[in-house]
Parts: C-alpha cells; sequence; structure tokens
C-alpha cells in the first residue's frame, strides 16, 4: 500500500474514533468528520444534534465551520474532507459552498438507514416541484423581496461569492 | 385580504428587511429569514457567511439555530419559516431536518440565480452518482465505519432523532 493511501485511512481513522467519542458522551448521533490541510488536521466535527439542540450540528457542519474558523476563510481551498458516513443532503450542500478538493466517506447512505437515519426522503423531497412537497411551501411577496436583490446588483462595496 | 394572510405577509415583509439590513452592514448575501411560533417571531437570520467565515452561515441556518436555542428544542414543532428566498439544497435540508410545520419564501431560485447566486449546481451535483461529482468522492474503511454503526444499534441510552 502507498503513502498516500495509508495517510487517507489515517484521517478516515480519525472521523470514525471521533463518531465513536461523541457517540459515547451522548453528543447526538454516531458521526464523525475532520478536515484536512496539507497533512493536517484543521477542523474536527462530531454529530451533537441532541445535546445542543441543534439540527444543523452534523459532523460535517460543525468540522466546516471549525476548519474555515481556522483558516479564517469561507472557502476550504486544498483541503480534503474525511466523513465516517456519506454526507446528507444538508452537509453536501455545505460541502458545496465550502468547496474541499476531496470527500471520503466510510458508512454509505444504506448503512445510515439501517440504524435509521434515513436521507433518502430528503433526497426526494428535493427533487419535487415546491407544490408537492411534504411540508408546504409557497411563495410569497416577490415583487418585495426582488427589490433587496436589485440593491445588490448595484451595491458598490459588496463581497461577492 | 382576510388577517391571516396579512399576518404571513407582516412576517415575510420582516425577513425583507432582515435581507437589506444584513447587506448594509456587509454580514453577506442579501438574505434574510425569521422563524414564527403562535403568532411570535422565536428567531432570526440573514446571511453572514463572509463577514463570519461560516460557508454554513445561510440565513435560514442561522434562523433554524436561533429558533431551536430559544425553544430548546432541536425541532422546530408548529412553526412557520420566513424566508426572503427559496431554500438552497443545504438550507432546504436543514429545514426538513428542522421540521417546521410550514415555509414561505419570496425571491425565486432564478431571482438568485440573476444575482449569481447559482443553487443550480448543486441541485445537479445531488442528483449524480458519487462517481459522477465535480468534487471527487470515494468510499473507504466502510467496514470499520460500520462498526459505529454496530454500536449504536447496541447503545442503551441513546437520545434518537
Amino acid at each position: 500500500m502507498n503513502r498516500v493511501e495509508e495517510q487517507h485511512k489515517h484521517f478516515m481513522r480519525a472521523a470514525i474514533q471521533i463518531a465513536q467519542e461523541g457517540m459515547d458522551r451522548n453528543d447526538g448521533g454516531p458521526f464523525g468528520c475532520v478536515i484536512v490541510k496539507e497533512g493536517k488536521i484543521i477542523g474536527r466535527g462530531n454529530n451533537q444534534v441532541t445535546s445542543s439542540n441543534d439540527p444543523t450540528a452534523h459532523a460535517e457542519v460543525v468540522a466546516i465551520r471549525a476548519a474555515c474558523a481556522n483558516l479564517s476563510s469561507f472557502q476550504l481551498e486544498d483541503c480534503i474532507i474525511y466523513t465516517s458516513c456519506e454526507p446528507c443532503p444538508m452537509c453536501l450542500g455545505a460541502i458545496y459552498w465550502a468547496r474541499p478538493k476531496q470527500v471520503f466517506y466510510a458508512c454509505s447512505r444504506e448503512d445510515a438507514a439501517a440504524i435509521e437515519f434515513d436521507d433518502e426522503f430528503i433526497y426526494q423531497e428535493l427533487n419535487l416541484a415546491i407544490s408537492d412537497r411534504k411540508i408546504p411551501t409557497q411563495q410569497l411577496l416577490q415583487k418585495e423581496g426582488q427589490v433587496v436583490f436589485k440593491n445588490w446588483m448595484t451595491k458598490q462595496d459588496k463581497i461577492a461569492y
């Protein structure tokens, strides 16, 4: 086995260990994540949904926030994400906004469904027309909302991203 | 116009105002959100990605966190989310995990794309096979990851959600 592959396994084992430790502390579900840049861990996270009363505190989101704080950047340039389970749609969205260079995952979404963390419902909902979603969703005051967007377009000192 | 509809508009205008104010403060993009329970705002959020170096700090995520902290709950039971723009896939995932009863949005995803906040790429990626994603994504050490999941299944004091 080559050195690069061994290093990937090393960091994935760190993510898996964080999953176990977080679960042992009753922080939340059995999920862990580490983010690596230039061979060093720059962010760690484990699921903390139930302990922190934060439904967004999935391992990947916690780790992305920690890594970005560490880098003082809202982008994970040249970073690799190691997560103990395939990211849910929320975390996948977060990963795409953060733009790391690579992602490794251990357990599959089917493994997660088998322990009753089922993302499949959310994947299905994302693809439905808004009018068909299980959480009733309606548009309201579009024109008033668009005024802010027009103001954004003409704003001189904006930081685009 | 009936009273209920007037109330929905009142809260959507609050979300739109928060979007404008956040943009004026250079917190981030022009997006705002309020979460309402029993006729009262229990959480507010505006996009703070660039100012807080947090790619997950979209208006909806910030508001969900605030509302959940306020309720001391990881679920938004009986809550209504008013967001100034159709949620991106990350925020939609967060909304489904938080389980509010209803969602209102003002601007559409097309309006957002027109001011260069384009979620379409993320929607497309979510539906691709993992091997076809733009951010290279690979499975690694599945069996070692599954050990933690097995431990979760037999854990006696777990808080399922």
